[in-house]
């Protein structure tokens, strides 16, 4: 491959000045000139790094396969012109600020370009640097659109042991884009394990993450935004509680994968991946201290991980009890063997998915230089121990480094200086093991627009089929009674237009009642809804004559004890397609924002898994003794809406705010779909308040 | 003094042999030879360390003032006796299990012990190191329950420069207890911040915090317990959502100290904190990368902090915008100098808070050994700006060491490896601006039952005086009629006792009415209250047949319209005394947990700081255009609450559940006090479902 392989590469802009990035990108090229010609071009000619030189491309007898740019911007479409006319197939734009008429031509010679404004590619396999930076050969493929981000995890996960096996810093992706990047890691040996940094996503990327898992190669995550995601005013208060983070989360759900929010926490996460993902989130916790153990505990149960009780288990030094976290106290002073004994106990055990191991172990050597020899072989041990039980092991040392240490991280067992970094990466490890193997690579809808028909063909081998579509061919057409006509699949309250105060009165409808302005999109907001009426008339009359002529809805209030009350909505984000949303309902979910995200569609059992992720959930079970409500129906409903917009590209989101669910089953008491295109521009004053 | 400067120290069990504790401790005191006496004690002579030593205490021409105990449990009560015998003042105890009756024998004699089962004391500033492990002089006092935490938090200093001034492993505290070691360090010089590890909070710790806080040392408290609590089955409402993590959070509140989770948050926010507490929590971000730059902005984000924008600022390099996270791009490695002189416009500036620096700074030197002199003379001018304008600097540095990364160190300004632990300790600093000044050193329920009388002199100086404490000199009574009654400044529903279904139907009050069996504390669990009665005759008959004779209150319903409903409860904690909680209401809130606690008492002004942390805040200042509810009036009564349960101690909890307020004030709907000294084993059916 052009980019991971190529046969012959040149170097434009080589330099002998160390502070100039031609300098590092000759010295990388030519560290793989045993496996490829390597060709270095200076405007200036004579040697650099004591090879020889050329003038520019021309000179040379054949055109080079790949060619990196790292020459001013100024003289780039000088350089691409003569390669491209000389027959150069592939370009590293390391320089930023290139002409978008340069991209154009190298895309019309049928070219590539990786960047611009890139860092480079490295590829441990094929001895191909063509980066800034230092790499150390291992197993994990970094892909990155900040190539500084890129290269701090590269850093980190060398000083991890676990590696880079690629680097691909793909700067402004104006031709090769991340998600290429990332498909052409399903087939590299080398890389078992992928680490991604993003800023924006473009459409293939949940499709290159599955691929990447479905290869048995977990993908971790790594973007930003949480801080700055500029709140576009919502058109819905579904809009309003998605935030694009939420969707990135449900995303990385969709593909498998896992998102961090640091390049220590991804590096430290590939380390104890590289191994395969752990079975679960049980984790058993070693300590020499009483104290180290009952801080790592703490830490794993914030991080999400469970500190199971232990049965009584044999094997244990003596005066060492199975109780969880594991306090060896002097035992691992008095014989270091100890360590490595507890550590078999938990990882043969079956009752722990992962262990920690805090304290002292990696010191002895260092403070007494005759018990090297020993603690490196129980670091030995501990290594053959994790790798043939499958049991992922970190090791939390209060010094960081030793002997020892490095016989841990060489055996391929993590190794932290402080134990929040331990246990993140065993709770962040976790999360693979929690992901909901029935919705992991089902087809997002944002894939189903290009695959037109495969929705009928259900979710992904083994998994849950899909809800028979709901056939909604009815045009879109604006207000609350179109809605409930568009969305045919869902209960509403009975109801009918009223048109006159005498009509109201001669109501066959049962109150108490409610009534609502139909075109209104935030009747609340608007003084558009009015409920608890028991006179229609005259709540007829009052809001006529405040709202003016228009088309008035009556109907009967949900008077039901025991319903639980949420919001589902559905919307299509920028990024992803679209995304699915519930909630609980009401002032207090507001002001909590307990809602579950995720990508559209989803099935009816992914639904079901959405509402039990509520903080609220235990409403949904009967909570203090109250029937329950009728979750089976619920989950339905929420697999159709979500189907619905998928299946509707005229619907820009579709939203039922509130949804009653009783034991009888779900009622939405109100609705509101807007259509694709719509804006806060318009004067529909559909704007949340 | 004793513990800290001893004229003659004696080292019992001092030993050749490395692998033996004996050995640490004699090199460790030997160390301070140039100081004092340092005698060797092995009870088979010879020499050890090349220095002469005893056989036995009494050989030595005079009571040396201080020994330390390295000798097997066995030997130390024959040592103590020899040791008393001669005259011997002090004794670290360093081994564990010694018995009982032997620290009885040192306390009978007027003696001290630090101890047992500790690694014992060092202190920098009088060369004093008798303890296990190397420590680095600096300014961070330590002082521990557990020696190996408190050795890994000045291991952990030691790295991050700071380094220690003194560290006291308390141990199991038979004699000294952590409280005497915390108070000794108030007139520490050497000792500018101080870290303390602790499992279990003796009544001392509250006072001996708030001392320390008074005299310019912030303290910084490590604890554990959020994984392992064992809830213990409470006997209300308030005692189920008040965790004992929760009011070691109030203490810290009250003692204006902060709690971290881990060594190394410890060790971070130290480091910070040696040169005084930021002034809030705006922090300026400066990066070399925007991706860089964006993580570390969503994690101070995430940590507490904000990241505001700036107002168009000169002095910045050209190119670089005065947006916040600042992006160098490419200035810092055009100019090493930018990286200084954007840090100073940010602490000049006055827009910020603290400063992090996040990227490659710290790496050139090392990439480029001609760029290591400008490079450290960069990171000097950044310690200078630092000292100069207090606004602290935290540097992220992706090289974890370098002549750049240590000059900042030496210069006080924190170097991270990781972005986490950078943003992290600004976050745990700007905690310390957040602490409500009017709270802070106010005495505790706990320390006012200890000084009789103090109450009435109000809070701190300076601070809000308490409210005047109810004269509640009635004596406790079970039954919810008696609870209003004793809590004479709380509102309640028009009530009266109902006998028969007559006097029901004949009641004067207004409906709808609610009936409740008096006696019942859990009056829901046990079918005792009825509401929404519109028949008061029936309802009396029916709950009657079912619950038998006994006291039944009816009472008029709250039927106001936008009213808050609250829970406002008081109990006693174990370790600190009388504490306060107020809550959300409602089922929500009880998922939610959406609480905030504070040592008793507190004044309105503090109970008013308490509705405020409350997520559902927003419902209790006019939540979408509603009208605002009394808050006035609710912090008052949660103020009286709190001083009730100080002033009377006969009482163990006391809880108004729900509690509704509205525009027009406060209304209890419920009530419930549990006396001191009762248990779940009575017969009350008071636990709660």
């Amino acid at each position: 491959m052009i980019f991971s392989d190529p046969a012959s590469v040149a170097v434009v802009g080589a330099s002998d000045d160390p502070a100039k990035w031609g300098h590092w990108l000759a010295r990388g090229a030519l560290a793989g000139s045993s496996r490829r010609a390597v060709h270095l071009v200076n405007h200036g000619g004579g040697s650099v790094l004591s090879q020889p030189t050329v003038r520019s491309l021309s000179e040379l007898p054949s055109a080079p396969e790949l060619v990196v740019l790292a020459v001013p911007a100024a003289h780039v479409p000088a350089v691409v012109d003569e390669a491209l006319a000389v027959g150069v197939r592939g370009f590293v734009g390391i320089t930023s600020g290139i002409d978008d008429r340069v991209i154009g031509r190298i895309r019309s010679a049928g070219a590539r370009m990786l960047g611009p404004n890139c860092l480079g590619v490295f590829d441990a396999a094929t001895s191909l640097h063509l980066a800034w930076g230092q790499f150390q050969p291992g197993s994990l493929g970094v892909v990155s659109q900040s190539g500084q981000v890129g290269l701090e995890i590269a850093g980190l996960a060398a000083a991890s042991g676990i590696g880079v096996s690629r680097f691909v810093s793909v700067g402004s992706q104006v031709d090769v884009t991340a998600a290429e990047a990332l498909l052409d890691l399903v087939s590299h040996d080398m890389t078992t394990v992928v680490g991604i940094y993003l800023e924006s996503f473009g459409p293939g990327i949940v499709t290159a993450m599955s691929e990447l898992r479905a290869a048995g190669k977990p993908v971790v995550l790594l973007t930003v935004g949480s801080s700055t995601a500029a709140q576009e005013a919502a058109l819905s208060h579904t809009g309003a509680l998605t935030s694009p983070l939420d969707v990135v989360d449900a995303a990385c759900r969709r593909a498998g994968a896992v998102r961090v929010a640091t390049p220590a926490a991804l590096a430290d996460l590939a380390a104890v991946l590289s191994s395969g993902p752990p079975r679960g989130a049980r984790v058993g916790v070693v300590s020499d201290s009483g104290g180290q153990g009952a801080i790592a505990a703490d830490l794993a149960v914030a991080a999400g991980l469970t500190v199971p009780a232990l049965s009584a288990v044999d094997g244990l030094p003596v005066g060492v009890s199975s109780r969880n976290p594991i306090d060896l106290a002097g035992a691992g002073e008095q014989d270091l063997v100890n360590y490595s004994r507890v550590v078999e106990v938990l990882v043969r055990g079956g009752e722990v998915d992962t262990v920690v191991l805090s304290g002292y172990f990696g010191s002895y050597g260092e403070d007494t230089p005759s018990l090297e020899v020993s603690e490196v072989a129980v670091a030995s041990r501990i290594c053959a121990l994790a790798r043939e039980t499958g049991v992922p092991v970190v090791v939390h040392s209060m010094r960081p480094d030793s002997a020892a240490v490095r016989a841990l991280r060489a055996g391929g067992v993590p190794v932290q200086h402080t134990i929040e970094r331990a246990v993140a990466a065993l709770g962040d490890a976790a999360r693979f093991g929690a992901l909901d193997q029935r919705s992991v690579g089902a087809p997002t809808g944002q894939e189903l627009s290009v695959l037109p028909g495969r929705i009928e063909a259900g979710g992904p081998p083994g998994g849950d089929a899909c809800v028979s579509l709901p056939t909604t061919a009815a045009p879109y057409r604006p207000g609350y009674l179109a809605a409930r006509e568009l969305l045919g699949f869902v209960r509403f309250p009975r109801a009918h237009v009223v048109t006159s105060a005498a009509e109201a009165k001669a109501t066959t409808l049962t109150g108490p009642y409610a009534l609502k302005a139909d075109w209104l999109a935030h009747k609340s907001e608007h003084g558009g809804v009015k409920i608890n009426v028991t006179d229609p008339a005259a709540a007829f009359e009052e809001m006529r004559a405040r709202l003016g002529p228009g088309t008035y809805v009556l109907e009967e209030m949900d008077t039901r004890e025991n319903t639980v009350e949420l919001i589902i909505g559905a919307k299509r984000d920028h990024s992803f397609g679209p995304v699915i949303l519930v909630g609980a309902g009401g002032i207090h979910a507001e002001l909590f924002r307990d809602t579950a995200i995720e990508l559209a569609p989803v099935t009816p059992a992914t639904a079901r898994e959405m509402l039990a992720r509520l903080v609220s959930a235990p409403l949904l079970s009967g909570w203090r003794g109250a029937p329950e409500p009728d979750v089976t129906a619920l989950a339905q409903v929420i697999a159709q809406i979500s189907e619905t917009l998928v299946a509707r590209p005229d619907l820009a989101e579709i939203e039922l705010n509130p949804v009653r669910v009783g034991p009888d089953g779900v009622l939405a008491v109100d609705a509101l779909i807007i259509p694709s295109g719509d804006t806060l521009n318009d004067t529909s004053g559909r704007r949340v308040a």
